[in-house]
């Protein structure tokens, strides 16, 4: 089987997902996501321990679009701003309805100072489904190495 | 239509490119260019307004071997070495003789005294244009997040 | 000749190499080298000068397994996690039973506190020939950038 098509698709939909929160387009975030999709943050250590205890966890398309609002609206914060280098996509297993996925991120923030400093570094794990708009994210967990970030924030990465 | 030529071809383009600045080869870098290519870098906050104050702006190929030049005999700076991460490739757009392309980049520094910093994030928008000698650029655009740089070097990135 | 199928096969071999490192599952490592497989690491000032003083220099997959079982049970040092951002893979040149290949690397390292800071930047000079077991190392060079690294611990990135 030709495993290129896919590992294509997949790189095009994690660039315009990176774009989008990197360009701070924060209201499309929520549509690379199924209706009933799943957006989970856990540092590596619950992650690796099984501890259920997430940053973050959003488990439908409705709760992203509120975290946005509330991002957008109620949340205070300093201004920031993201950098995604990705790399590393492995499709890990297949599924009756899609892929798992694994891939490396490192976060780089900008803050309103000027200054650069890697924010986040880890792991995405994926599931990702064909929809009608093309391939979505059913389930993204992205579990972060770097346990020191501010967890009052918690925009999505 | 099947985008998969055109995205490899800008892959690779994009990795020789990032190559010739990170192995110092600064005399191969306007060859990326048509004569009448723009390389342009510019802070986000003035892109984002519309200020037209790049931090470097060239806008031939003839001007930027002056920079070349002038980089290797007349400036005094501090020797470094650039490391690109480079990701996120879109074609955002598609125009008569070319594409609008856009990425992410976050290049780092490493100074005389070894150490490895964040020297600037970033995006790309480029316009690629085919030419006799392959995919060049017939404009560069650095918008860089980092306002924090060191602005006398301006070393290309 | 249509380079993206080889082009395709590294960046799935590159994938897996940098997920054992950055997953920690040591052992895996030395499978994707040849038997007679060669990995060395060496400072970007030693290797342009062809000083022959590698920080590690392994010349065999068993050499690499001790190296490997070195690091698990007899070595002291401070648990961290690497994250690699790779990028920039270009095929330099073809031999009559393999491909060299060059590429970049920003290998971020988080200790146990949670902070993430830079901790290697370079670039990988492979040799990658075809085995019965797929597309393995016979040879990795990793020149480091940056010089100020901890030399005592040297895990293999």
């Amino acid at each position: 089987m030709d495993d290129r098509p896919i590992y294509f698709a997949i790189e095009r939909l994690f660039a315009d997902y990176c774009a989008a929160l990197d360009e701070g387009e924060l209201e499309a975030w929520p549509e690379f996501f199924l209706d009933e999709g799943l957006y989970q943050m856990i540092a590596r250590e619950n992650f690796a321990f099984g501890y259920p205890i997430p940053l973050l966890l959003l488990d439908s398309k409705g709760m992203m679009k509120d975290r946005v609002y509330s991002l957008r609206n109620a949340n205070i914060y300093q201004p920031h701003r993201y950098r995604h280098a990705q790399s590393g996509i492995r499709i890990t297993a297949r599924e009756s309805d899609g892929y798992r996925v694994s891939s490396s991120y490192i976060v780089v923030q900008t803050l309103n100072e000027g200054v650069s400093e890697i924010y986040q570094a880890g792991s995405y794990y994926d599931y990702l489904v064909h929809s009608d708009s093309g391939l979505r994210f059913k389930e993204r967990v992205c579990v972060y190495d770097t346990s020191r970030i501010p967890t009052l924030l918690a925009t999505p990465v």
